[in-house]
């Protein structure tokens, strides 16, 4: 279970088939991996070996998929860094990491330029030409100039691979450990959950530096599929390589594919390529998966996962006999979160301690164990400790189950609001306002309240050139909710706040909205 | 990745789907874990847990997928048994194994009674009800009266699950540990390359008690897919099965697959159902495949593996860029071993320790890596030792590799013929004489040559009615094969001798053929 295997096997079966196609560049199977032994044996020339911790800050980028591979070659960690963080943020995850080699994407110059000034790095290579008068080499120097016949290194299944550092709404982000058995077990699952095979061309939309996105780069290798990279979200540009490259598959962000669905003209493109659309990395309403349906004509696969997973813990594929109901009810199940991946186990656990009923109603805290799952965070035993019951990682994600075993979650635990001691789950109210035709964005949460303890507030972007007001918005509400599970307060913003994967950050608008008041 | 988690995941997602269906029987997933939980429970109750040797002689069906499971479950080690040893060589396994519990098939109950006689079994329960003044106990007693709430034992993946003894041609057999995450992780990886999922129903018509089979116990539950159990193979049954519970997927010995298609009526059949038919166990001649082409008219794929490797190590499955060549070519590749298996490393090397040129014509011996190969054998170091070549299991087959990844093996290592100084594969001379409209099957082998070192002879059993002469059949070859490839001896027999698990045994007509001559 070594991730080296995995472009080895595709470069001996698919030598000549284009593994990646980044702009202009169309680089070969045969050609990546003798550009990986090269970037790797500039790497060993470096003093990288098995354990050694080497940061990436970069785009989506041909280059970005090669340090993947390069790291699994030597054994070193790959810790790859959240490119919209801020400056002490990197910071700290550096010095935590311990990382002593930066890959610096060359778009990213000024952010990498002041990151280099502030941490300790030995090392610095740019994923391109260095930009003028900066530290560090430049790639195609260090790949040339790179020792001969760099030899892959045994590695450990129970190894780290790569350190992926929680966004950390609160607190300091923690790095999560993923070994090479993790993250080789995801990739081939994902092969037998997904179908997919060397003819499948998937594109790298969301972010490589998150496991919403880079669990792709070893499972489409593996195949010998073709990966189409795209430097940054645009919906121009993702409907154009979509047409151009004929992409069979992708996951995207529900922001992004909120984004998509609205653009101008978006149902006329030619999406006939596409096999199936994965949406994950967030909650979405099933106004929006509607919508998604329409636009691109495939079939949808809701997925759930955790940066301490690999991520998948659930796909909302349809079990083969729900395949055969009427439409509108594999819709039900295609819009749920789905059910458990292939390489986990999942429990929804109630707080007796218990696996709740299979009634689609009684709501329980996911729990989850397997070979895909973390062995906890780096250098951080009390975390990792605490973040375990009985063997089973706890996610902190409220769900309901069905009896056909799909999950629904309906909060995270920390948003779950209690409003006159009734539990109000913000994701439901949420998924009402998305039915509103105004609504673009909304964000459910709780606000202390001294007759209710918490009171249900919401913030909602609107559509460009709709109109809604509070009332109109909570009487929406009336209509299709119990009454205490309804908005008593509604903010207007121009935009919802986002993490840097993409995330609406519902406890900074709580923050806000709780100083405000 | 341990064992009993594949049935649970079943058991949670299609409790109410058919698992099994054996004769009048049809269990569904939910009374199948039931079962094998009843099962674990009364072996448990006889004092049976984590590494405890269990042995099974049974031919295929219910019971028989309940024992592997409810080993499973306890992190026992199942050691099915070769139904068609002598009792001489039962007698050796059990005791090599040091097995203190014996599973017993009631359709084999005298074979099981003189084993019993023979073996210090502490516990005997027969799989169905107890032969009349037997001992031991009967199934439906020891599972109506096993304690309830039996939970999951907590098996390390490097546990041993499983001990298969090799059929041993030469020497004593030797037993091969298979570990939970071998069986696991090849498993999940069948799962990736053969698309199976609920809607597939297996027919578990090769014998039980070998991988060649035995792997789609775990794979096909894994999915929630159905079981359909032959006892024993007979043409009319298979058709009969396929037909009635519209079997989609199964894996055949080639010489059952050689009596299916020469089975009257065998082309009028209706296999509409059938979505891809396997081919393992033994090599197969390209003569053959298209036979069995015409008659299932389904998609055919050749495998080739080891007990040793749990078992794929190659799958003919076509890359998608060759399912769009001229039908011809596409057979070229159907008909070769196949590629490696999504899970494993392969290597073809050659005399001098390197890998051999990718030409489809050089010749070297199979080594094979990755997480679905044997830790080695059963308290046999050095045998262990001997088997591999720097963390490379040496399989013994010779074989070519092509441009495309393609391997096509020549012979077994043992079997090759040094004629006159030139090698002979005696794969490549049976493949001629199978081409030949009276020949059924063929085996060639060498024999001791005064002057070319080695005499290539073969010996052929006919088909029914059909009639051909030794002059006949050299001819034959020599207008196909360069001179020195040819028999220069050709034996007739009614039908060649062939081991327990139906493969033909070469070895045993050259030793008879030695006493001979």
């Amino acid at each position: 279970m070594q991730l080296a295997t995995i472009l080895a096997r595709a470069e001996a079966l698919y030598p000549d088939q284009i593994a990646v196609v980044d702009g202009a560049k169309r680089v070969s199977y045969r050609e990546l991996a003798a550009r990986v032994r090269s970037l790797a044996a500039a790497l060993e020339a470096r003093g990288v070996g098995i354990g050694t911790r080497v940061a990436c800050l970069e785009v989506n980028s041909l280059a970005h998929l090669e340090t993947y591979f390069a790291c699994a070659e030597l054994g070193a960690v790959l810790c790859p860094l959240n490119i919209r963080l801020a400056l002490h943020e990197l910071v700290f995850i550096v010095g935590d990491a311990g990382a002593r080699v930066l890959l610096a994407g060359p778009t990213l110059a000024e952010r990498a330029s002041e990151l280099i000034a502030a941490a300790p790095f030995e090392h610095v290579i740019w994923l391109g030409p260095a930009p003028a008068g900066a530290v560090g080499v430049d790639y195609q120097h260090a790949l040339a100039t790179a020792p001969r016949g760099t030899p892959a290194a045994s590695v450990a299944p129970d190894a780290i691979a790569q350190l992926y550092y929680t966004s950390g709404t609160t607190g300091q982000p923690k790095g999560v450990m993923l070994t090479h058995a993790n993250v080789w077990l995801h990739a081939l699952a994902t092969v037998a959950e997904l179908g997919l095979d060397a003819s499948d061309a998937w594109a790298h939309v969301a972010p490589m530096f998150h496991l919403a996105d880079a669990w792709a780069t070893f499972a489409i290798t593996w195949v010998g599929g073709r990966h189409v990279m795209l430097a940054k979200f645009e919906e121009q540009a993702v409907f154009n390589a979509i047409e151009r490259e004929r992409v069979t598959i992708t996951n995207l962000i529900p922001t992004m594919l909120n984004r998509l669905v609205r653009f101008p003209g978006a149902a006329q493109r030619d999406m006939t390529s596409m096999r199936r659309i994965l949406s994950g990395g967030a909650p979405i309403a099933p106004e929006v998966v509607r919508e998604i349906m329409r636009v691109f004509r495939c079939e949808y696969v809701q997925t759930y996962g955790m940066t301490e997973t690999s991520p998948y813990l659930t796909l909302s594929l349809l079990k083969p006999h729900l395949a055969t109901l009427p439409a509108e009810e594999q819709f039900h199940y295609r819009a749920k979160t789905g059910r458990a991946f292939l390489a986990v186990e999942l429990e929804v656990v109630g707080d007796d301690g218990r696996p709740v009923a299979r009634d689609g109603r009684s709501v329980g805290e996911i729990r989850a164990r397997g070979p895909t799952v973390t062995p906890g965070y780096w250098k951080r035993p009390e975390e990792t400790a605490r973040a375990f019951v009985d063997g089973w990682l706890c996610t902190g994600d409220l769900a309901t189950i069905d009896a056909e075993g799909y999950l629904q979650i309906v909060d995270r635990k920390k948003d779950m609001i209690i409003s006159g001691g009734e539990k109000v789950y913000s994701t439901e109210v949420e998924h009402v306002l998305y039915e509103h035709p105004a609504v673009l964005e909304a964000a459910v949460f709780g606000l202390p309240d001294a007759d209710w303890g918490e009171a249900v507030c919401a913030a909602v972007a609107l559509r460009g050139g709709a109109r809604a007001t509070e009332r109109e918005l909570i009487d929406f509400c009336r209509e299709r909710l119990t009454h205490y599970k309804c908005p008593r307060r509604v903010e207007f913003h121009a935009e919802l706040p986002k993490t840097g994967t993409a995330k609406i950050q519902k406890r900074l608008l709580r923050e806000r909205a709780l100083h405000e008041s």
